[in-house]
């Protein structure tokens, strides 16, 4: 069994996930974001790389969300804080949302076998779930603006562990993942400090989102895993999962 | 005063370079190699990208050495481990050397200010050595065809580390920089192991090298650090230092 960690979204060539289970990683914010959107209700997330192709897919009950520059955008209902998106005028609709990363990390996953949604938030479900697919997995870090992001980093280490405990001997990691391992359990138990502190993180206190990094360095508070079925992803439980996901 | 660590060789950009003090590391085995051979009594260095570059260059009393997937280039006096360039006959001598990775990573770095040669062995006076620079620094990990390699990676965070505790505050160490900090001190103590476990250990391990990556993985024995002087590397010692270079 095989687990790579990808630095960043361009450094992820369609070859390496074909057949694979992908599991994309933009921790601050868009994927804490669409985990609490199906954890509150929100029926389904299409993820969109363009403003327009969000636009141009709406139907009038669909709610739009994202950010460009850190900022909502405008005519948009929601931005890209997870805070957001517990709104009750959301629960059973479809979220349309385009990031400037994220769900540019979604659509080049759209090659794979299978498609998963992590953050802290979900590590160990998503953990898991990857598990129960049997396949090799890629965990893809958006990254920003294609560069490494330690946000991401550190929570493609935190499954790797995870899956490294799950699956015991016979997994092969690649050198990134296991620089990702270590520096996971080096951070691990002060993830909020850390996460204040990298170029993300710094960038999002400036522009008055603090209390948003500080809930996406939640680690393992929902079961909850979106999964890509037919172009969007909807809520999934891992086998075994005792919590029940958040519906209207 | 910035400090950005870059994960392979071409992922460095020209222009991150220009004004900076570089350090290159090839942990296995460029630069340790490189560290070795001046510290047993070579008189300087050239690193080359190609093969017949290097032979073009040689004059009668030059030594060749270096590498290709890993073995000795037909014709060249040495191969690419450590142990070999403590040899009695390379005292006093010019040698060139090229390798697949690492030299080619020390050709990219001659656009910088000041080019510094760093690995596990000598990680404390590389990093004296480019804080005494005063200039921001890039440390730039040779990888493995362009792929992050893990023992690279570990001994930028060793740098990262070090640099951190001379300047105190003030500094400002990129995203990828602190997750190589972060999984350091993590494997710190048990750098042997890791680096037999790294994809590019066991690579050396099955053709015969085991030997030579328990060498590299020596941490701190020596103070001497190679520098670019006129396009050859020369050794240097850090102001303070105690120890000598042995010369011939």
């Amino acid at each position: 069994m095989l687990i790579d960690v990808i630095s960043s979204v361009n450094e992820a060539r369609t070859e390496e996930l074909t057949n694979r289970t992908v599991i994309v990683i933009d921790v601050l914010r868009a994927t804490s974001t669409i985990i609490t959107a199906l954890n509150h209700g929100c029926a389904e997330v299409l993820a969109t790389e363009t403003v327009n192709g969000a636009k141009a897919q709406q139907h009038p009950e669909d709610r739009l969300g994202g950010e460009r520059s850190c900022r909502k955008i405008p005519g948009f209902h929601y931005g890209n804080s997870p805070l957001e998106y517990t709104a009750d005028d959301l629960k059973g609709r479809k979220l349309i949302i385009t990031t400037t990363n994220g769900t540019r990390a979604v659509q080049k996953a759209h090659k794979a076998s299978r498609v998963l949604i992590g953050a802290f938030l979900n590590a160990g479900a998503c953990a898991r779930t990857a598990f129960e697919m049997k396949k090799d997995i890629v965990i893809l870090c958006s990254g920003t603006q294609d560069v490494y992001a330690l946000e991401d980093g550190l929570c493609a280490g935190a499954l790797v562990h995870a899956l490294t405990e799950l699956y015991g001997e016979g997994i092969e990691v690649n050198d990134f993942g296991l620089a990702m391992n270590y520096a996971f359990l080096r951070t691990e138990g002060q993830l909020q400090d850390v996460l204040l502190g990298c170029s993300n993180g710094k960038r999002l206190m400036k522009l008055g989102f603090r209390e948003d990094v500080i809930y996406c360095s939640q680690f393992n508070v929902t079961e909850m895993v979106p999964v890509l079925v037919d172009s969007t992803l909807v809520p999934h439980l891992p086998g075994g999962s005792k919590k029940k996901v958040v519906r209207s």
